[in-house]
């Protein structure tokens, strides 16, 4: 069997788990398929460039050559540790891809390339790492991205923790962005896509071997779909971003910062599922703080603000979108919401919080 | 004193490390600096950005909105797990700038931007982390390349060896290159830049605490200067590639296999340090296998190979070029040398070789 080191919930092999090389559940990542030799040239074609296989990957050079249709262009980059690699609601491999996809997205333009880049620790489960290369595939095709280029490095055993995925992305802008977290003006009103906390406490609920009633899944999604509906809908986006480490707070509290504007939040709006909410009460965690992988917080102007709600619910991504509070001239790079007492509580940032390896 | 589990040899901490963050010798990643709060913002403002610092980076927006001035960009990455971080010649972080600059520049393409994302083990000193960072925007200055999008991960202790960094690039090519593994015809001349298996043995040796007479030290160094320079004075590069991992005979066996072409090496021609070769005698390693990370291999028209060697010749990253070997139309796919009894050797990719985290 595998080793789950850190994984509460040891991986079932058996539920269809395949492979393309000729091997059985015990064949594990070893030194040699990293060092340039025969084994690495197995792995890669058979494993990876099958799975993954495009026009451009298919000619194995070193860079890929592509063709852009904008002089504009925009690159983004992510590395994942997510502990543990498989989780409710998804895997590392999506999460990669996903995350990357919706870094892209976020001020308007069209993911079209992504990265792919392993670092595998000796030992791990070759079944696991297929897995984890046909996830990839499948995240990449919904988001409609092609993976066009990457590398894999492999670690002695104790130097990684099974698998770590950097991607990186490019894609391509019509016109210059206007949607940057220095943008937000006074009366804007600031939307999120959907329930929060959702992708922090599967992860810490799965971690922490936690199981409440309704089991808490991830909500690792690429955002690009939704994010170009918006974008065709109000020209007065003026930020956007997906609030993953340090949750909506972290999101808010930079744009405050950077816009020195002051954020006020309508606490009774913020959508949020029974469940993640009496996990979080339980784990004495405030969601505001808990990464999200699949919503966006948008900073439209007031004026198209329920024009764009409305659209963004007719999408599933955003069916359970809310306005959540507005931007104020007050308060200046400071972010408040109203306790149910009535009181207004600053939203800060936290020194460092207790979750690390979420994404 | 900062840890150093894997290196031989300690890092001396008294030789001018420095740090922006009111820090000492003791002071440590911790899991907080990767977690989205305080401690987070900190780390990259004044030790990542403050030092990469340039108009686009200091937006500090998810993604990078890059200008290109072609319509066919390149693209590549690359992840660096290289043991020891601090080596003979460099260190992780030149590396992985010089790696993906190489990458990019293999097809005649500019290197523009770079993307640098960091996995960082908790108990890694900041002094060290630091010290990395410099050479990283050192080596990008160098590169003239701009360091444009980045993320930062932490780990718990024990979870990776240190420090990981991949790098991804992104360059601009004037027109779709003809420079293709793929593209070799019988009667071209092979070109190595310079003395091989440098950077390979730099890492053995330091890795297993052997002490030569002379130093071997890693030659790590960014191409795309040198390349500019070969692509002026020759339409006829067929093929080009950096003999990373594998060395100089994976490269090649990849030229034969993609070209169907055959390739003779000239055994006598190939250029070597005399403490590199002696080295590789006493461990019993065949130089043609050891990994490069400052040195190219083009494949090059046999009217033009003498005219594009004096040329390189005067670059000091070209000083010592030779012609290694020719394009033959026999044995397709195989490479074979000549042992010095005149007899004719497959040149082979191994299984899998013995040197992990060369890079």
């Amino acid at each position: 069997m595998t080793e789950n080191k850190r994984n509460s919930e040891p991986i079932d092999l058996s539920q269809g788990f395949s492979c393309p090389l000729p091997i059985t559940e015990h064949d594990t990542v070893q030194l040699a398929h990293g060092s340039g030799g025969r084994m690495m040239a197995e792995l890669i074609d058979k494993m990876i460039v099958e799975t993954f296989k495009n026009d451009i990957l298919i000619k194995m050079e070193d860079q890929a050559s592509l063709s852009v249709d904008s002089n504009n262009i925009v690159f983004t980059t992510d590395s994942f540790v997510v502990d543990p690699i498989f989780f409710p609601g998804g895997n590392i491999g999506e999460l990669a891809v996903n995350g990357t996809v919706n870094d892209i997205c976020m001020n308007g333009a069209i993911p079209k390339y992504i990265s792919v880049s392993f670092i595998l620790e000796e030992g791990l489960s070759l079944l696991e790492f297929y897995e984890i290369v046909k996830s990839i595939k499948t995240a990449a095709d919904n988001a409609n991205v092609a993976i066009v280029t990457g590398d894999t490095k492999v670690v002695d055993k104790g130097s990684c923790d099974k698998i770590f995925i950097n991607t990186a992305g490019i894609g391509t802008l019509k016109n210059k962005s206007q949607i940057s977290s220095s943008n937000l003006q006074p009366g804007d009103r600031i939307i999120v896509s959907g329930t929060i906390a959702d992708h922090g406490m599967a992860i810490m609920t799965s971690r922490e071997g936690l199981s409440f009633v309704s089991k808490i899944e991830s909500d690792t999604a690429a955002l690009n779909g939704l994010v170009k509906l918006m974008t065709d809908v109000s020209a007065n986006i003026h930020a956007m971003r997906d609030p993953t480490r340090g949750g909506v707070a972290a999101t808010l509290n930079e744009f405050a910062k950077q816009s020195k504007m002051g954020i006020k939040l309508y606490s009774d709006k913020i959508p949020i599922k029974d469940s993640v909410r009496g996990a979080c009460e339980i784990l004495g965690i405030d969601p505001l703080f808990v990464a999200n992988e699949g919503k966006l917080v948008a900073v439209v102007s007031s004026e198209d603000s329920d024009k764009l709600l409305s659209e963004m619910r007719k999408n599933p991504l955003g069916k359970d979108a809310e306005i959540i509070g507005e931007v104020v001239a007050d308060h200046p790079g400071v972010v408040v919401k109203k306790t149910l007492l009535g009181v207004e509580q600053i939203v800060d940032l936290p020194l460092g919080e207790q979750l690390p390896r979420i994404c």
